[in-house]
């Protein structure tokens, strides 16, 4: 099974990406650039890691990490949908503003981004994960694991599976998980709170759900 | 000093005043019907819990925890603006629709309870803590501790700090800052993914703030 990242090259899907090829999982990194997701991935340098544009390596991955910024994020995957039809589609972006006053939620049309993500690829499976980490912890090659549960969020109980799952691949990672895309707002927008935690605290703050 | 719960006969509330109360904290229960609200306090049974009508709790209180369900909610504290005033206001309110496919967050016209509660009682020190705790636990003599934090949002820092020791005083809970009251909407409505999580699990989910 083959994990792609589009917008691999950025700080959150980098760290995935690292994160997952450490732990052994064959990872496409994408980018609009293939020679800057090539670059990206020797930069990386687990053998598991590759680099491809966008579209090929929406093409190559059985699962399909969506971590571009928010302000492509329609865009992209209007761009995409052919590629990414059939595939089991992993949100993790999450739209916010900032201001003075630090980080703010921001409400798409669709609710969230992982419900625009479903409504722009009707013909992929859409699921919402992966909001609550740290990018700084995932590229430090000094931590060993990643004390962090990642609440995954769809439809379907056979595709939240092998999203917990390969959320669970990472040391200190378990999957859980948290409900329907219609409840994906509220977790892509608590990083604005995560935010505000780590700026008090000077901390890498993620979440643990406890009880589970 | 006293702490008042607003909505104290509610199982949020009572749960809420019942580990206060086990905590040492003078507590008073706050209903629109006094004498079930001394029924309460007296059915909790510590010497530190009593009750009262909405009104006479906020005025005896130092510190007011709005416990009151989202339905009543604008109208109880319209109702308590000038006992309310000089208070500094603790609003736990999870503003949610339930449906058949479960809970779903409600978005109140000014972003959130908490914005809501700031609007409504512009001579009080409105915060937003307590969200994620489960009733259940709170109400079971027989748990110990509280195994959670509890994210607390407030604008002024003396305020945010004083709620934080609030919470702190029941054992195996931490109050932890969480950000301004503008970002209170997804920590309130995130009890929607707790509620598919205890679902899916039989737990009684809470949260911990990794890094911290």
């Amino acid at each position: 099974m083959t994990v792609g990242v589009l917008g691999g090259t950025g700080d959150q899907g980098r760290g995935l990406a690292y994160r997952l090829g450490r732990a052994g999982q064959s990872v496409v990194i994408g980018s609009r650039d293939a020679a800057r997701a090539e670059a990206a991935a020797a930069e990386l340098g687990g053998a598991t890691i590759s680099g491809a544009a966008n579209d090929e390596c929406a093409r190559r991955s059985d699962i399909v990490i969506v971590a571009v910024p928010w302000e492509g994020h329609a865009k992209t995957l209007e761009s995409l949908r052919e590629p990414l039809a059939g595939k089991l589609v992993v949100d993790c972006v999450n739209p916010l503003g900032f201001d003075k006053q630090g980080a703010y939620a921001l409400v798409p049309d669709e609710g969230s981004a992982a419900q625009q993500a479903a409504a722009l690829l009707p013909d992929s499976r859409v699921t919402a994960a992966f909001h609550h980490l740290s990018a700084v912890l995932l590229q430090n090659p000094e931590v060993e694991t990643i004390d962090t549960d990642v609440m995954v969020l769809g439809e379907s109980r056979a595709d939240t599976d092998l999203v917990q799952a390969l959320a669970s691949r990472i040391p200190g990672m378990r999957g859980v998980f948290a409900g329907r895309l219609r409840n994906a707002h509220q977790v892509e927008s608590l990083v604005a709170n995560l935010i505000s935690v780590n700026r008090r605290y000077k901390a890498h703050a993620g979440l643990r759900v406890t009880d589970v």
